[in-house]
């Protein structure tokens, strides 16, 4: 399938995407996951992520803001979602910065069969046991490097390792997707990070390949091309990116993505 | 009172409209809250809610991202709002999608004595004991029946119902107002269903009755009705939303308000 | 150094503010701290807040949305940044409407060394021991007195008492500085309290004095000028403010910085 294939069939199918994410970004990414077409809940109490995660069309798990009985909470959708054939997305913002994330999302990757791994080069490359220069949740630097650690954390880990950037890497280990879309003020929101992985849950709820994952970050590279037009900063921005990803055709996806294989 | 009365007595009091809701449209509420003039808190520690809401003009109670000492919260402050006479107002989002949420909104309708329920046809309907269809927290395909169900459910519950959809219908068991007010964008933003219950709240503060709930509602409505002129899509729909309700004045709602017995 | 060589600094350096913040304003907070050029990160499980704030260039404490456990993390943050030397600003938020904040704001000031106090007239009064009325996390009518109450609540506890409202007051007891700056809408939204303590903790990670508490004042104020400019209501006036903070230059900021000894 094109992107806009994936795109055309999400919004037919409208699957639920089932997130436990951070309190910072829950209504961006909701609003984000409703503007491309599909039905956001959020979900976070032990008795009843397990139920919700298994008719879901994909879990995202996002470990921005911690507390230790939310990481059980995350195991349990987890485990729940891969005994429905659930695809997992996990998100590992902030790790390095911290002991506690780092472990966190060890542990996550140890119990839970992630499907993509989506976080920034210093994230997924402390994943990969590739060394990182981590300041609070922002990576500094390492993005050069995104197609090297994309494929040596997929081949590490055994998952599809989507690693954003100015210019995004996704890899399965075997190939390697570099995304070139995008604006630069996309990096002046919180969240952001967190969009592309609510709607990398969106896009491998229908398509769970590299080319899935890859797909979903063309789509919110794309609106964000067309978001930042008639910004005239962050906050006008913001507003205008949920327009775009509402308005954004199949067609035109498939005409302005520029995926590539590296 | 008419609608335009209630909005410019609730603007002159300024009631305080205390709120227990999820972490997902917090902002949202409290921002809705303000902008039609009356004045939010957020506070859901069992060391303060009593107090907060026995002072409070109204209580409202969402329960769309639910931890198990929120709803012991969410209880003590019912109890201490039903105490002061306080009305208080319950969104069952997602009801009908895990056990957890059906019974935790059963639970609060038992121990607290609910003024106002106000849900999508599914969620109102499954505590009706009618038969519906839900995924996630969205409702599906249940809207053209909403009269019957806001009647069947005051009646079975005691309470107002205020069922939203296409059309609102709000009903006391005696009395049943439909509203046909409203924008097709209010549904491709996230949490507008909570919003219309924190509204609700705002109105209930200054009359307590079904015409309370439904000029929430025509409220709620009319501002979408403005949101949407300039919007582009649901970012800057959401952004003109605010706009709208602070604009809102009370000959402008009297004028405009759709609202029919049934 | 001047407000604008103060922001010029800041954005060189790029500090990371560590926010132990409310769930209504995380999202507004992060974006505002972004804004203006520094980076900020939410975290508050106790496993990693000490980790966290010790390389942060400042930590913002804010008590808007409690619980118990949020308390136990907010103290030990604190300590953590008193021995790490990073400045603590506390946002005492909703003091005086229950017993619960009153005695929370209390206990932080009591175990934490805190350099800001960023509050409403109404809620420095109440910690400075002074008579207020609140309603809810509102303040009410205490404005005129705020020079006086800055400058006995920085004597009292030995600390920068900052002082919003149409006109602010910041003092360090010896100092005492009005900021001018602002517009009416900023009252209009929800959290625009909390960003400016959010705003504080950039300004103090540059200049933890008196002078840099009120740089982040005029700032905030002179970002709220622009954001007013265009709005049509407090919806677009939000989403101006993060292009107004992000698009204001260290010179503009010092020619239109409206700060007085008084």
């Amino acid at each position: 399938m094109t992107p806009g294939e994936m795109l055309r069939e999400l919004r037919g199918r409208k699957p639920l995407i089932h997130q436990i994410t951070n309190y910072v970004v829950m209504n961006e990414t909701a609003n984000a996951t409703l503007a491309i077409g599909a039905l956001p809940v959020m979900a976070h109490a032990p008795e009843e992520v397990e139920e919700m995660a298994s008719v879901a069309g994909a879990l995202v798990l996002n470990i921005g803001t911690l507390s230790s009985h939310w990481i059980d909470a995350m195991a349990a959708a987890g485990k729940a979602a891969n005994r429905a054939n659930v695809p997992v997305v996990l998100d590992p913002v902030g790790v390095g910065a911290t002991t506690f994330r780092t472990d966190t999302a060890r542990r996550l990757l140890d119990e839970v069969e992630v499907a993509v791994l989506r976080g920034n080069a210093a994230e997924v490359a402390t994943l990969a046991g590739l060394a990182a220069e981590i300041r609070g949740v922002e990576s500094i630097g390492a993005d050069a490097a995104g197609a090297e650690i994309a494929r040596t954390a997929a081949n590490a880990l055994g998952l599809i390792a989507s690693v954003t950037g100015a210019t995004d890497h996704v890899s399965d280990g075997t190939r390697t997707l570099a995304v070139a879309n995008g604006d630069p003020l996309l990096a002046a929101i919180t969240g952001s990070g967190c969009m592309s992985s609510a709607l990398t849950g969106c896009f491998v709820a229908v398509d769970a390949s590299v080319d899935g994952a890859a797909a979903a970050l063309a789509a919110f590279g794309v609106a964000g091309e067309d978001a930042a037009r008639d910004a005239k900063g962050p906050g006008t921005f913001h507003a205008n990116l949920y327009d775009a990803l509402a308005n954004l055709t199949p067609e035109e996806l498939d005409e302005r993505a520029k995926i590539e294989e590296t």
